[in-house]
């Protein structure tokens, strides 16, 4: 059975990755707005009898998700047999549960909301934290693949001397984990308590980093506000610049400019959203992702 | 049974006078989005064990539909008894059907995509072409309500020697009915085919109209230009400027100002989209609406 792949705005360069890994076509799919504000989809390749994946990331989710329903809306309409969903930022996975009386628990409403109109769903690193796996919130069978190694091997690669920093406690297993796997030290700054509003932090053994290129990995740079932090502590601390890695650049408002300003020596992200600072290619787990769905 | 109203953002005025009507109280409810462009909804009013309705017009529909979504799952899980939609505007009426093979027939699947968090929906002439109800694709009970009593009214009331205009065959029905409650003639315009690309455009008998003030009524006016060109027509014919009518003040990017440049004497819109031009209230309306349904 033929496979085909559309991409939705933006994600036409990962689609044709995709598409070359998995031995598909691609397909074109026409999606615009009216002057009104409604959206307007077609399908320009046939769909009928044929798998279908769409490849639509999901950063800024609220005026995606409509041309994304009736893109996978009509596909099922026109005949295709399966409709598959790449997503590799998944949106609305912060709010699992109310953390004031009264607030909608978006990640649960969003996963049924998404979850009826597609067959599978394919995602990088959603950001899971009281829940352990997709499969309690999303209605179809779901595939994450995790860019830890993807970063790790260009940590390996790309940088000299790197010494991955944390900038607390919660972070020191996932920061472990890839400098364990890019051959690299870590360290985690750490903070005194000198008083209510005077707590000091602090990069141990700091004489031992002096020749090292400082790495800072999170999973999404948003506002960006912890890693501008933890590059101010490596400032007092007389480190060098730091190379700063994000799975996923979401890049609120102005973050990436003020990541640059703060005295970050370079961003890089992988390519899940598509952004200037995309350097790490996850287009291959994308496409381990899809085989051990379908 | 209590039933609390609660406004979505813009949509304050209208709810007040809907929870007046129906002697509820009115609720609130936040929503706001994060610097990442993803939603917040919070209940800042009891639901638990009472009847909500929302009231969410649905003009610029694809970034207001996740949060009413996650408005009307969140209500259902905090206990209310049941979730009403009141959308003085309905979103997505225009694509019924397919004109091109692969388009999305956006009508049927919004209306699947909103249909199935509601429990029933209010709104007021959308924009039925080839469909005769709602309820061939809303999969629960609606109410459709007409507005053109009311502004049969208002013209009745505020119009010196009234006498509307069709801008064409088509409209005939619909500003012969007007006209009629309106106590006011009507003529359409008259189109003489003189070769291909030369059509011209008259009033007829207008000689008996150089008195009288134009009146155009159109259900929604989003690009203006139907209305915009009809006042070329009676420029044309030296008829006095007109007042235009629409039900829904959609008004795409510049038709507002692109209509007043236009020569319209005056435009009045329903209040079933807040905007400067409303001066119709159809608040009655939408209350005899929610009692039909409950």
């Amino acid at each position: 059975m033929k496979t085909v792949v559309f991409p939705l705005a933006g994600n036409e360069g990962l689609a044709h990755t995709i598409a070359r890994g998995i031995g598909a076509e691609i397909g074109a799919l026409r999606v615009r707005r009216f002057p009104d504000g409604e959206s307007y989809v077609r399908y320009q390749s046939p769909v009928e009898g044929r798998r279908t994946i769409l490849v639509c990331t999901l950063d800024r989710p609220d005026d995606k998700f409509l041309p994304l329903v009736f893109a996978a809306a009509a596909a099922r309409d026109l005949g295709a047999v399966e409709v598959g969903l790449v997503a590799p930022y998944l949106a609305y996975m912060r709010q699992d549960r109310q953390f004031k009386p009264g607030e909608a628990v978006t990640s649960t409403h969003f996963a049924q909301a998404l979850g009826r109109w597609v067959d599978w769903l394919v995602t990088v690193d959603p950001h899971l934290h009281r829940r352990s796996s997709l499969s309690e919130i999303y209605p179809v069978p779901t595939a994450t693949l995790h860019a830890a190694p993807a970063i790790s091997a260009w940590i390996r690669e790309a940088v000299t001397n790197p010494v991955l920093i944390g900038p607390d406690g919660e972070s020191e297993q996932w920061v472990g984990a890839v400098a364990k796997d890019a051959g690299a030290p870590y360290v985690v700054l750490e903070k005194t308590r000198r008083g209510d509003r005077d707590v000091e932090v602090s990069v141990p053994d700091v004489e031992q980093w002096r020749e090292s290129t400082p790495v800072l990995v999170d999973d999404i740079i948003s506002t960006a506000r912890t890693m501008i932090e933890t590059i101010e502590h490596l400032k007092a601390a007389a480190l060098a610049p730091p190379i700063c890695i994000g799975v996923h650049a979401v890049f609120a408002d102005h973050a990436y400019p003020d990541l640059q300003t703060a005295g970050a020596r370079r961003i890089v992200t992988c390519n899940t959203i598509p952004h200037a600072s995309n350097a790490i290619d996850i287009s291959a787990l994308l496409v381990a992702g899809i085989h051990s769905l379908s």
